[in-house]
C-alpha cells in the first residue's frame, strides 16, 4: 500500500522514457489534505543535486502538496540549467494538478553529471497524474528503482490513523544519508514542526545508521507528508514510534536489497563512553573493507574489527576490549578469546558485537559484505 | 641491495618455518656502527601489535644494533603473552649477537590474533645470526613478503654515502601508515634527531600518503639506520631528499603491488585552501569504494569524485570544482565538460586531478582501483 495506505493520499508510477530500457522511471504523490503538512531530511553532502536544493527550499514553508520522483538519472552536478530543469518540473506538476509550485518537492536518482530528458519527464508528469488513484502507491514505488531488485514499502497502522512509506536504494548507501529516496505519507492531523521532530528522530537512528558501502550520495531525500484526513491527532510518542517504524523497516530492507550483497551485518556497539563514541566505532568497523571481504568469506576475523575500532578517537582500552561474531565472543579482553571454529556463519544475517567496555552507551549499524558481485555491479554499470 | 648498500650492515633472510609453506619468513638486520643512531615511524592505530609497543620503546633511546623482521604473524591482539613472546625475541637477538636487547628493534607482519610458533622463531634467530652477510639485503627483503608477489627494495647514492632500503605491504595499506614493515639504512653519519627529522619529513608526503584499502594497521613500521661507516654527514637538505626518494619509490612499489590491484590511482588535489584540505580531500576520493569500482571497469565517473569531495570539510564552492581524469577535464565548475569519451584508462596508471579552486596548496595520494580479485583475496585469505 506504500504512501497510499494513508487516507488522503493518490499516487501513480509511469514509464516515462527516462530510462531507455522503458521501465517505470516516474513517480508522483499527491496531498488532498485537507493538512498539507510536511518535513523533510537530506543528504548531508555539500555536493547536492538541483532537486535537492529546490526541495529544500520547498520544505521552509512546511508545506507541500505533491512530490514528483524520478529514477533514471540524478540532476546532480549539472549546473544552473540542472536546477532550471527541476523548476520547470515543479512548474508542470503544479500546472496539471493546480497548484503552486512552491508547494511541490522534486527528487531525482540515478547517473550524476548527465541532463534529465526533459522532453520526457515534462510530458510524464501530465501522464502520471492522469493516473493518480488512492491505489497507486505499489506503482509510485516500482517507479523509483534504479539497481534496485525489488520495491520497499512499509506501514504501521495506529489508532485511528497510519504511516506508510516507499522507498528506492541499493548503492551509495551511507549516513547523511543513504542513495535514497523515501515518501513516507501519514493521515494523522499533525502540524510541519511535530512532523520535523518525529522525522529526525526517525531517521538519526535508522536511515542515518545504514552504511552499506561507505559512499555518501548527492540527492538522498526523506519526506514526511502528512494529510490529516483520519482527523485524529495522535499523542506524540505513539506518533513518533510509529514513523521510526516504518524508517527501520525500509532502512532494513535496503540493506537486504544492496546491489552485490550476500551478507547483512548488524554492528552492535555496546558499553560505549558515549553515543556518539559508539555510532564512530560502529561506523568504522561497517566501512573496513578487509572485514567487509572476510564476512563475504564466512571467516570470522575479529583482528580486522579492532584494528577498526582502533583508528578511531572514542574512548577505550585496547587491552579491554572484546568481540562477538554471532554470539561466539572470539576476542576477550584484546585477545583471543573462544574458539573461532564455533562461529556460524553460513546465513545472510551476521551479528557483531563490539563491547568497549568504556561506558553505557549503545548502537547499532547495519552494514553488507564486499562482493565481487558489487565491484561488478560498479564497475560495469554507470550510476 | 636493499639495506646492505649502505656499509656498516650485515643481513640475513630465512625460513624459519613460522609460515607452514616453507617460505622465507625471518629476516634480520644489524648495524656494525661505527654510529647506531636511529629513528622511527609507526602505525597511528590505537591498537598497536606488540612488536609496534616494543619498538616504540626501543626508539626513545635513539640507538638501535639490530632489527628482527618476521613475516607469517603478525603478534597483535595477543595481550601480555604476545609481548612476551616480542621481548624474548629481542633477547634471544642480542644473545646471540652480543648486544643490548634494549637496542634491538622487533617488527612483524601476519595473521592478527594468533600467537608466533616461537620454538620455530627462536632457533631461526640464531639460524638467522649465522648467516649475515654484507650481501644479505635481498634475502631479507624477500623473507619479509606476505602477500606481496615481489619485494620491494630502492637504493639511492649521496656524494660519498647511500641510502637503502627493503618494503613489505600489499594490503590494508592507508596512511598512518599502511601495512608493511619498511627498514632503510645509511651509512652516512647522522645523529638520531636528524635521522628523526628527515624520517618524519619522508614519510608525511609518501607512505603516509599511500590508501590502497583504507584500512589502517596494527604493525606499520618504518625504520631508519645509520651507520655513520662512510665517515661522511651529508648536508640535511641533501640527506633528507635521499631518504624522501627511497621512501617515495618503496611507497609506489606497495601501491604496484597492492593486493588484487589492476590500476594505480594518483589523486592531485590542487588549488586548495591549505595542505590539509588537500589531503582529506585526497583521501576521501581515494577511499571511495563506487569510484574505485569505476576506475576498475575504465570509466571515468566524476560525478564518484565529486560526491567523495562533498563528503570532506575542506574549503570549497561545489560550482567551482574541476575534475581532470587522465588529462580530459570531464567536470568543469562543478558540471559536465569536456567530452567524457575522450579518456582513455587502458593504462595501469590512472591520474585524476581534483582542482578544489580555493587556493594554492595541493597534495598528492595514491590509491588501487577496487577489483573481484581484491575481494577474492581477502575473503579467502585469513590475514
Amino acid at each position: 500500500m506504500s504512501v497510499t495506505a494513508a487516507k488522503g493520499f493518490t499516487a501513480a508510477g509511469i514509464a516515462a522514457g527516462i530510462k531507455e530500457n522503458g521501465n517505470p522511471d516516474l513517480a508522483l504523490v499527491v496531498n488532498n489534505g485537507p493538512r498539507l503538512a510536511a518535513a523533510g531530511v537530506f543528504t548531508a553532502n555539500r555536493v547536492k543535486a538541483a532537486p535537492v536544493l529546490w526541495s529544500q527550499q520547498v520544505l521552509k514553508g512546511g508545506t507541500v502538496s505533491a512530490v514528483v520522483l524520478n529514477s533514471g538519472g540524478a540532476n546532480a552536478c549539472t549546473g544552473p540549467l540542472g536546477f532550471q530543469d527541476t523548476h520547470a518540473t515543479a512548474e508542470k506538476a503544479a500546472e496539471v494538478l493546480g497548484l503552486s509550485a512552491g508547494e511541490v518537492a522534486v527528487a531525482s536518482t540515478g547517473l550524476i553529471g548527465v541532463r534529465l530528458p526533459m522532453d520526457k519527464l515534462l510530458p510524464g508528469v501530465e501522464k502520471a497524474a492522469g493516473e493518480l488513484s488512492a491505489h497507486g502507491g505499489e506503482k509510485a514505488a516500482i517507479a523509483i528503482k534504479t539497481t534496485d531488485t525489488v520495491h520497499k514499502t512499509s506501514v504501521v497502522e495506529g489508532d485511528g490513523w497510519t504511516v506508510g512509506g516507499m522507498a528506492k536504494g541499493a548503492g551509495m548507501l551511507a549516513p547523511g544519508l543513504a542513495t535514497m529516496l523515501v515518501v513516507l505519507t501519514t493521515d494523522a492531523d499533525v502540524d510541519a514542526p511535530t512532523l520535523d521532530k518525529a522525522l529526525r528522530a526517525a531517521t538519526r537512528t535508522t536511515f542515518d545508521r545504514v552504511d552499506s558501502d561507505g559512499c555518501m550520495s548527492t540527492n538522498d531525500t526523506v519526506l514526511l507528508l502528512a494529510s490529516g484526513a483520519s482527523e485524529t491527532t495522535p499523542p506524540y510518542g505513539e506518533f513518533a514510534a510509529a514513523v521510526e517504524r516504518v524508517c527501520a523497516d525500509l532502512a532494513r530492507q535496503l540493506i537486504g536489497d544492496a546491489e552485490g550483497a550476500s551478507k547483512d551485518i548488524r554492528i552492535e556497539v555496546t558499553n560505549a563512553a558515549s553515543e556518539d563514541d559508539a555510532v564512530e566505532v560502529g561506523r568504522s568497523i561497517a566501512r573496513n573493507n578487509l572485514l567487509k571481504c572476510a564476512i563475504h568469506g564466512e571467516d570470522p576475523n575479529w583482528g580486522r574489527v579492532l584494528s577498526a575500532i582502533g583508528t578511531t578517537s572514542a574512548e577505550f582500552d585496547p587491552d579491554a576490549l572484546n568481540v562477538a561474531i554471532n554470539g561466539v565472543w572470539v576476542c576477550k579482553n584484546g585477545s583471543v578469546g573462544e574458539d573461532r571454529e564455533l562461529v556460524d556463519m553460513r546465513y545472510r544475517e551476521v551479528h557483531i558485537i563490539a563491547d568497549l567496555a568504556a561506558g553505557g552507551d549503545s548502537a547499532v549499524i547495519w552494514a553488507n559484505d564486499l562482493t565481487a558481485d558489487y565491484v561488478h555491479e560498479n564497475s560495469a554499470y554507470s550510476s
